[in-house]
């Protein structure tokens, strides 16, 4: 079986569903999961909706030019996306020394729980580069500091560019990308941050939490934007911690949330299910 | 705004949500929320979907009249329900001695949280009319012993006919039903079972938590059939102990959690998103 | 059973727990329970210990004379609390218009979960006086505003005087305590906010998570002190919330996570569980 | 700074903390943590104390010597336990071919959060020995079939006397031990089970799951006795699940929770605070 997925979000209107669900029966194709929402201050419509194609009677430039015209009528046309299942997304991961949250995305795309393709690793430091071998995975060393961030940056893109790169996800990478960069990938570089944002936000949120004596510690993932820490998040969770723990234990324990909370986060962006709206995560 | 809930099973088939999407459109409906699920063992096809009814063209008799049109074409003229938002359904509680669930259930009521009317409370005891009195509920005592039992449930079919009954509760009822009354209301009456099912069916969960040793208890909201404790399950949750727990212990913190997962699946009821398919739930 | 509960911190040093055990065992106490911890950056030793007093050899005064010249030797003079399980901690409730906590707070009341005497509720409404009625407690009116907040804090010293309070709880009262108030009563005030602190201090903290767009909203059971919202935290906790979330409906869920973590911190409080320094708790 | 960590049961009787305090005390050892509870229904006293023996004025002999002659006229001489922080337990790991759990425990390991070592893999499969030599540990195949099981059981226990091995894991281990096998390591073996026992007991806990429709699956760890998933429980954690999870999904999800569960159990274990009574784990 092969499926097309689509995620559309425009003003609310009658018939949008009708339409495109019409669309699809007229053409022979059987929708297997729709999932629709309004927001009701902004009234915007959103809607995920994945039909098998196997028997569909349009190929699929027909499809997606038949869908375009729809969006007209609908003004969706400027938020309108099309996947297909047997084009698996191509993801880069960035990483730097640690290395917890890249075992844990490599181990799960070896078991299949991922639907992407893992090319390309990219860091500032070569520790890791054993663990991408074993993985057979190309690992390129970019270094940054404060007077090259122009030209890594420039590197890292070429390189992004020549491994077809969909998205990329920040495992614990130490450095923060300039907005011309960030710019360039909206909505498709994922950061994960050791803490329950908003609450300590920057660096050593550990050493944060256990100054102003929490009871929960989490993690957050997000999609990165040009302000530190706030762009739209995409998945969080907390655990309780105790005053019986030191800076070095909520690292330990932090790594399993760490690793939970952004598999959580790449399996919903690898579904299509995330829609971006000021500032805010739909996840269909 | 008033709107109507539509509620279909049947065998998958390409169409349905063309067709009946299509059809709220024609008569100028606007859809709020649509939740579809295809089993695939079984290749059934599951559909909850709510549209406004405020601008509708057509009566609801003529609406009911076309839908189940359209089920006989899809074949799911059996499965099939329409429920208004402009008519709550009325529920009964049946309560014995306890009070912890009957409290929270009135307290949320009286709150609005609840979209239902509660007219009725029935109890094999007199225990708690103080607490019915205080919300202004009608409280019925219906002794019920081994002798007397048709004639009691007998007497409860009157009262539930009588008060309009449209589902009922049993908030810690400690009778079990007959056969012959749970088939007057399939899936139609809730019951709050003090362990996470299907660990410690039966009597005395708390004791055979505690005899076993488990770090986790948990508690139940399941529709009543004709096994004990083996009806669908509609809510569940768990909470850590430890081994200073006594039954005592576990009693009083077990409240919290029936309480919460009682309410939770009262919401989920009422807003028409259960399922009931081969003594599974499937909640849209 | 009477037992006696010793709250002591003091600079670790050798000898401490082999001194006050030696003491208790040649007094014919028994040990029931005895929690302690040494906080390694400022080398501070807490423990709390309950024993057996039924068969104690020495009267109260004796006994406590005889911890506080042992007190001298540790240098825990200054920082050493006996309370007695035959004497009641006494509670005032401050509220204003929202019930639910307050609600919670009598019910557990009188269900026996909470182990202490609630002879009094202070509010700067009258809408709550029924609910107070019902339970039998006291309920006393003072209006607070810009003009005569220091009476109003004055009146309110001399009703906790007068019905011997030794700690308050503020069941989402709705004013803010001046700096002399809070002194009066240092860490015996709970105050239950709405939100996982430090996100979201301050007014309208559902509002601020939608605009933030977090995927869990929590709350934080705390001591008052006089930075607003910054006192420290006893219990905390979090839930799951998503984009089909309103604030109507934020308020909604997070009463019962807010009544969870206000009872688990009172009920801490209650054992004489908690210890604060450098506006941390430490919770034995 | 070394630590001596005691573990000791009896029947309660006044004066054994104050002796065993005043033991360390007078032979300058400084107490770390001292944990203990009554269990009421038996009477029976457990406790763990660590203490610092950096400056001890025994030797681990004498000291040994002295606690055992204390534990007569207390009766725990024969529920008596030491274990040095020097002197790492030493684990073996049973795997057949599921990987993820051997994965888990070995990134920990390598990761510095166990304190073990682990010179031993045993597995009735060749197929892991990769990950074996990876981390630079023995990999022994003991095939086992029905007809060899008493020999294949003789085999391993040669190993696990070889290596000096100290505590097992069957992290996934596929076959069921002989009575003589698990009475030779009595609360040494410790099982990750894939269900929230005591529900789906045996094989197949998820497709158990899923027919009974149950809306939370859970993890297991018990130390092994001879009665199949019927052994003294550690640790438990549960997870939600929905109508839509096939069991091939609850495989995916189920490996972060048996991960999780199981790191859990190990290192309650490691830290020396497990006791086993009438099958039931106190947990200090």
């Amino acid at each position: 079986m092969v499926s097309a997925t689509l995620k559309i979000h425009c003003t609310d209107k009658k018939g949008i569903i009708s339409s495109i669900s019409s669309f699809i029966y007229r053409n022979n194709g059987n929708i297997i999961t729709l999932d629709e929402f309004v927001d009701p201050p902004s009234n915007t419509f959103f809607m995920r909706l994945e039909w098998d194609i196997s028997a569909f009677t349009l190929s699929r430039e027909q499809m997606e030019s038949e869908i375009a015209t729809m969006g007209q009528e609908y003004n969706y046309a400027d938020n309108c996306q099309i996947f297909y299942s047997d084009r698996k997304p191509r993801l880069a991961i960035f990483v730097s020394k640690y290395d917890h949250c890249l075992w844990d995305i490599l181990l799960r795309y070896k078991a299949g729980e991922l639907k992407c393709d893992i090319p390309l690793i990219i860091s500032n430091h070569p520790d890791l580069k054993q663990i991408a071998d074993l993985f057979g995975i190309d690992y390129k060393v970019v270094k940054v500091n404060p007077e090259n961030k122009l030209e890594a940056e420039n590197e890292q893109t070429l390189l992004i560019s020549k491994y077809n790169i969909d998205f990329m996800i920040l495992a614990r990478y130490m450095q923060v990308l300039s907005p011309e960069f960030v710019a360039r990938f909206e909505n498709r570089i994922i950061n994960i941050h050791h803490s329950f944002l908003p609450a300590f936000e920057g660096a050593r949120p550990y050493h944060q939490a256990i100054e102003r004596g929490v009871k929960l510690v989490g993690a957050t993932a997000h999609f990165v934007n040009n302000n530190l820490d706030k762009g739209p998040i995409i998945s969080q969770s907390t655990m309780p911690i105790s005053h019986e723990d030191s800076v070095e234990d909520l690292m330990v324990k932090g790594r399993d949330i760490e690793k939970l909370v952004l598999s959580q986060a790449m399996k919903i962006f690898l579904d299509h299910r995330i829609f971006v709206h000021n500032n805010r995560t739909i996840i269909l």
